[in-house]
C-alpha cells in the first residue's frame, strides 16, 4: 500500500498555477524526449539487483568496487538492449539530455564510464580505418574493456608537460614505453585500477632521440585470459576520494614495455616502418572534443543542481520550524524569506544552465558541420566560450548545491539526504577537463586578443560581437535587457582596463609573461564578467525564442525566473554596476525591493517548479526529497539500514567498553 | 633513514626572513604553551596502535566505529595520565588552544566526545550538590559513559519546539518519559548510538497537565552489565554522514519510560515530591554555555583552516606546472599570482581568527567573573557578538578550506590529501550549535534593538559602541584603520537602512513579524557587516597590543598579513564601499594594485608562515602537506594501502568481467 503524501506537499501541489507536465516537456527538449526518458527509467528500474538494499556508504571501499562491477555489467546489458542505433548524434544528445540513471545505480559512476565516453571515441577519432575496423568492433562488443590515460601524477591540465615516453625502435618496429619518473605515472583514469584490460595512453613520441610531441597509443595492459598486468606494466587503484569511489580510478607506469608499431593511433600522424614521421593535421581539430566534453559538463551541472534543489525545496515545504507569529503553528521553512533567498535562485540557475546547454549544443553541432566542410573559422570563438562556461557553471553549481545542503540544516549532512554525494560529483567538475582558473585564463587570452583585433578595426563574431559596442549608458535601465546591457558594459570596461594594465606593466619593464602573471587575478575576473554577460543574455534570448509556444501561466513563471536570475546577479555584482554603469543609490534600493517581491511571486510555485524536473525517487535517492515528503519516516528507515543497527549491542562493548568502565583497560 | 626533504621546500625555508619559532610561540599564546602542546603530542604519538596502518576510509562504516572505540578507550587513558588537575579554566583553554590531536587519531572525532564536553559540564552546571557528588564522580572515573540529547528529528536550533515529554507522576514520584511522535525522537547526539549508557535528556516537563518548559533529566539508557537498551527505550545510530562517522551519532525514543524524581537535574528548578514546581533562575545564565561553545568554534575554525592552508601552501611550493616564460623550467605553482590570491588570504584569516579567539576568550572570562558576582550586564552584548562571530568564521573557513582543496587540483580530491575530511569537519560547524542564518538573525535583533536604544539617547558598550559614531567620511582613507572605519560606517548605514525599512513595512500595514520576515535577507546582511567590522578591528587592535614585543622581522610580516586581510575584504565589499564611503574609481584601482603588491611581499615567507602553525605530520595526515614535501611519493605510498591493491586481480574479474567479455553475462 502506498504511503500517504505529506499534507503540506499536497497543498503546495494544489496551489501550483502552471502545468507541471508542460514544463517537464520543455526541460526535456520536447515531449518526445520526456517519453523516451521515462520509458528508459521504467525499464532500468524494473530490473532487480540494480538498486542497493544496503546503501553503498556502509560498505568497505573494496566492497563498493565489487558491487559496482556487479551492477555495471548488468546495467550495460540492459542499456545495450534498449539502445537505438539509428539515432543521430544530435538526437542522442537530446535523448540523454536529462538522463542521470547512472547516479541512481552507482550514486557516483560506473567503473566502465571511460570505455564508451573516451576509449571508443578516441579510437574512432584518431585511429586509421584499419585500426577502427578491428578495435572499435571489439570494444563495442565489450570483448575488451578500455580506458583513456592522459593525466599523470605530475601533470594535468598542462598537457605539454606529460612525461610518459614512447620511443620508436626501428630494429624491432616497436614502441618502447617508459615512465621515466614517479611523476610520469598515469594517475586518475576511471576503470584503470582493476577493470580495464586496454588503454589509450597519451605519450611523448621519440624517434632517434628527437621528440615529436604527444600522441595516442593503444596499449594492452592486462592479459585477456588471466587479467594479470602484462610484464613491464605497473597498475593499481589510486585510493579513496571525496567521491567517485566506485569508478576505480587507477595509476599506470611502464618499464620498457614494448608494443607493435601499429598500436599508435595513426589517423593524424604516422610513424613509418623506417622511423619516418609523417604528420600532424591541424591541432585545432582536437578542440572539437574538448568543446564537446565541456558542453556535456554544463548540461550535467544543470542535472545535478536540479536534483539538489528538488530535495531542498520539498524538504523545506515539509519541515516546520520556529515561529513567525505568536500563537500560530510553526511555519513551513520555505515561508522564511531567507530560505527562499537560498533556494529559488538555484531553480532559476537550473533553467539558465539547461537553456544555455541547449544553445551550446546547437552551436556545437553547427560548428561541427562547418568543420566537416573544412571550415575552422568559428572554432576558436566556441572554444573560448566553452572555456568561460565550464568554470562558471561548475563554480555556481558547487556553491548552490552546498546552499541547498546547508538549507536542510543538520539533515542535509546525512548521506541519506544524498546531498553530500551530489556535492562530491559537482565539485569534481571544477578540476577535471581543465582546471577552472586555467580555463578562465585561456578565455582571457582569447578576449585580450579579440580586444586588440578590435582596436585594429577587425570585426568580432558570435558571443564576442558585443565587445565592439562602445555606447556609454546614460541612465540606469533595470529591465532584464537593461541588466544584460549593463553586464556587457561591465565586461567591456573590465577588459579594456586589464588590457591597459597589461600595457602599463610591460611599459614599466616587465616581460609580457611577467605582466600577464601580475594581471592574472583581474584577467580571470574579465573572463568571469564575459561569461556572466553571455550566460544571462543567452538565457534571455533563447527563452524569448522558446517561450512563444508556451501557455500563458507557464510563460509568466518562466519570466519570473528569468527576472529573478537577472536581478540576483545584478545585486551580486553591485560593485561592478556602481563602477561602470549609471546606477544610483536609489536604483539599488529599488532593485533590492524588487528582488524580495520576485521571491514572493515565485514562492507558491516552488514545489511545482521542482516537481517539473521530474526525478523519480530512485534517482533522487533522498530521504529528504522523496515525492511523498515523508522526510522523518524515511530518515529513520534509512538509519535502520545501517549494519550497526542490526544488533542492539556492538561487540566492542564486551571487548573494550565494559573492561574500560570497570577500570580494567 | 629519514627521506630527503624536497629541494624546493628547502629553498623556501632558507629564504624565510623571520623566526618561525617566534611566530609559533605567539600563535600558541605563549612559549610555555608551545612546550606543553609539543610534549602532549610527543607522548600521545609515541603510543602504538593509535594511528591507523590502513586508513579508516577503506573500512566499512561498522569497522570505522569499532576501530574508533578501540582507539578512544586507549586515548582517554593516555590523556588522563597526562592531565594536570591543578590548571584553571583559563589555563586549560590556553593549553588546548592549538590542540587537535583527536583529528589525528580519529580523522573526525571520538565516540566519547560528548562525555567530557557536554555530559559532565551539564551535570556540574545544572545538578544539585548531591547530584554532582554522586554522578560527576562516576562520570569522571568513566564508570559510566554519557552523552547529551537535545536536538530532535523535528527540531534543532528552535529549542522551544522540542517535543519529548517528562510527565511527573505524583503517585510514584517518578517522571514518565515519552516521545509522542517520530519527530520527537532525539537525533544526532554523539555516542548515543551504541556507546553511551547514560544521557542528559532535554525534555518538556509536565505536572498535572501543565507545561513548565524544557528541563534536563539524567537518564540511564543501557544496562550497565549487558549494555542492552532499557525497557521503553529505542536506540540506534542515525547512519552515515558527510563526516564525523566515528562519532556514533544516535537516535533515542521513549515509550512510557520511568525515572525517579531525583533524576531531574534540579539546581535551577525543582519538582518537589508533591508535584510543586519551584523554579527557574535567570535563563540568561545558559547564555554562558552557548557563548563558551561558540568561542570554542571560532578557535577550532582557526585550527582546521590552518591545517588546510599548510597542506595547500606546501604542495604549491612542491608542485611545478606549466610555463611562465618560454625555455625556463616549469614554475612552482605558488609563483602564479592566481594561486597566491587563493592561498595567502587563508593564512591571514587564520591569524585573524586566532587573535579574535584569544580576545573572545578574555572577554568571556571577564564576563564570567562578573557573572559570579551576579552582574549580568555585559552578557547580552557578548551573546550578540558570538552570534555574529560563529557564522562568519564558519562560513569563511568553509569557503577557504575548499579554496585550499581546489588549489591542489585533482590531488586535493584524494582523501590522502586529508582536505576533504577537513572540509567535512568545518562545514558541520555551519549547522551545529545554532544554524548560521538563525544566529545572524538573532544578532540582527540585538543590533536593531541597540539602534532603537541609541535613538532614545542611550549609550552602547563594547563591540557595539561604534554604532553611535555619526561622522560622515569626507575622504577615502585606505590605511587599515581607514578601512576599519569604512566598514563601521557601512555597518551603521546598513543598520539604519534596515531599521527604516522595517518601520516602512510596518507603516504599510504589515505586522511586526511579517515586516521582520520580509526584511530578513537584509537583516542577515547587517549582522554580517557588523561582524566583518568587528573581526577586522579586533584583529588590528589586538595585534597592535601584542606586536610590541615581537622582533622587527616578525612585526613586518604580521603587518603585511593584517594589511592583506583589510585590503582583501575592502575589495570583496567594494559595492558597500562605493555606496556608503567616498571611495572613488581611482582609489579602487589603487587598492587593486596594492593587493597584488602585498601578495608579492608575502610570497617569499609563505612556507615559513605555514611552518609556524607547527603541525606534526601525524596531525596533518596529508600526502600533499607533509613537512618533507615528498608529495608524489606519499600519494603513491598511500594508494598502496588500499586493500584493493593487495591483489593484482580482483575476484570480480572471474565472477563478472570475464564472463561478460565472453558474452556470457
Amino acid at each position: 500500500m502506498a504511503k500517504e503524501v505529506n499534507k503540506d506537499l499536497q497543498r503546495e501541489r494544489a496551489k501550483c498555477d502552471f502545468n507541471v507536465e508542460e514544463l517537464t516537456n520543455f526541460l526535456d527538449w520536447g515531449v518526445k524526449y520526456t517519453k523516451i526518458r521515462r520509458n528508459l527509467e521504467q525499464k532500468v528500474f524494473s530490473v532487480k539487483g540494480l538498486l542497493d538494499d544496503i546503501p553503498d556508504e556502509y560498505r568497505s571501499h573494496k566492497e563498493k568496487y565489487e558491487n559496482a562491477v556487479r551492477k555495471g555489467v548488468r546495467l550495460y546489458r540492459i542499456l545495450q538492449s534498449l539502445d537505438d542505433q539509428s539515432r543521430s548524434d544530435e538526437e542522442n544528445v537530446r535523448v540523454n539530455f536529462r538522463n542521470i540513471i547512472s547516479t541512481a545505480v552507482f550514486k557516483d559512476n560506473s567503473p566502465f564510464v571511460l570505455h564508451m565516453s573516451m576509449f571508443v571515441p578516441t579510437i574512432i577519432g584518431q585511429g586509421t580505418e584499419e585500426q577502427k575496423a578491428y578495435w572499435v568492433k571489439r570494444a563495442k562488443n565489450m570483448e575488451i574493456i578500455g580506458t583513456y590515460a592522459q593525466t599523470e601524477l605530475g601533470h594535468g591540465t598542462f598537457i605539454r608537460g606529460l612525461e610518459t615516453q614512447a620511443v620508436y625502435d626501428v630494429g624491432t618496429e616497436e614502441f618502447v614505453l617508459n615512465s621515466p619518473a614517479l611523476s610520469s605515472y598515469k594517475w586518475w583514469p576511471g576503470g584503470l585500477g582493476h577493470t580495464a584490460n586496454y588503454c589509450v595512453v597519451m605519450a611523448r613520441l621519440y624517434i632517434k632521440d628527437k621528440s615529436y610531441g604527444i600522441h595516442p597509443f593503444l596499449v594492452q595492459i592486462r592479459d585477456e585470459e588471466t587479467h594479470m598486468p602484462l610484464p613491464g606494466i605497473k597498475l593499481g587503484e589510486i585510493g579513496a576520494k571525496l567521491g567517485y569511489n566506485t569508478v576505480n580510478n587507477g595509476f599506470l607506469g611502464f618499464e620498457n614495455h614494448r608494443i607493435p608499431r601499429d598500436r599508435m593511433l595513426m589517423k593524424n600522424a604516422q610513424v613509418l616502418k623506417d622511423g619516418t614521421f609523417v604528420g600532424g593535421s591541424n591541432s585545432k581539430l582536437t578542440y572539437g572534443t574538448m568543446v564537446f566534453v565541456r558542453v556535456l559538463i554544463v548540461n550535467n551541472m544543470a542535472n545535478l543542481l536540479s536534483k539538489a534543489v528538488t530535495i531542498a525545496v520539498r524538504y523545506s515545504a515539509v519541515r516546520r520550524q520556529s515561529q513567525l507569529k505568536p500563537n500560530e503553528p510553526e511555519p513551513q521553512i520555505l515561508d522564511f524569506v531567507t530560505q527562499q533567498h537560498k533556494l529559488l535562485i538555484a531553480i532559476a540557475t537550473c533553467h539558465a544552465f539547461f537553456i544555455n546547454a541547449m544553445w551550446l549544443w546547437e552551436v556545437y553541432f553547427g560548428v561541427t558541420k562547418q568543420l566537416a566542410k573544412g571550415n575552422l573559422e568559428n572554432l576558436p570563438e566556441l572554444h573560448a566560450l566553452a572555456c568561460c562556461m565550464k568554470p562558471l557553471t561548475t563554480m555556481d553549481s558547487m556553491y548552490l548545491v552546498e546552499k541547498c545542503r546547508l538549507a536542510c540544516g543538520g539533515h542535509g549532512y546525512m548521506l541519506s539526504s544524498n546531498l553530500p554525494q551530489t556535492y562530491g560529483l559537482v565539485t569534481a567538475a571544477s578540476t577535471y577537463e581543465g582546471e577552472n582558473t586555467v580555463l578562465l585564463l585561456q578565455a582571457a587570452r582569447s578576449l585580450v586578443k579579440a580586444w586588440r583585433l578590435l582596436a585594429k578595426g577587425q570585426k568580432l563574431k558570435g558571443s564576442m560581437a558585443y565587445l565592439a559596442d562602445n555606447t556609454t549608458l546614460k541612465t540606469w535601465d533595470g529591465s532584464v535587457s537593461g541588466i544584460i546591457k549593463s553586464f556587457q558594459v561591465v565586461a567591456i570596461r573590465k577588459l579594456s582596463g586589464v588590457v591597459a594594465n597589461l600595457d602599463e606593466l610591460q611599459n614599466s619593464g616587465l616581460s609580457p609573461e611577467e605582466a600577464w602573471n601580475k594581471a592574472s587575478v583581474y584577467l580571470t575576473v574579465v573572463s568571469e564578467a564575459h561569461g556572466r554577460a553571455t550566460l544571462l543574455s543567452v538565457y534571455k534570448s533563447e527563452m524569448d525564442k522558446r517561450i512563444s509556444t508556451m501557455s500563458p501561466p507557464l510563460k509568466a513563471v518562466m519570466n519570473q525566473l528569468l527576472e529573478l536570475y537577472a536581478v540576483y546577479w545584478a545585486l551580486e555584482r553591485l560593485g561592478d554596476l556602481l563602477l561602470y554603469t549609471p546606477i544610483s543609490k536609489k536604483d539599488v534600493a529599488v532593485l533590492q525591493g524588487r528582488y524580495i517581491d520576485i521571491l514572493e511571486k515565485i514562492r507558491p510555485n516552488a514545489v511545482g517548479l521542482v516537481d517539473a524536473f521530474d526525478f523519480r525517487d530512485e534517482i533522487l535517492n533522498s530521504a529528504l526529497g522523496a515525492y511523498d515528503g515523508r522526510a522523518y519516516e524515511r530518515l529513520m528507515e534509512e538509519a535502520m539500514k545501517s549494519p550497526l543497527n542490526a544488533e542492539p549491542v556492538n561487540d566492542t562493548f564486551h571487548k573494550y567498553l565494559k573492561p574500560f568502565m570497570r577500570g580494567k583497560l
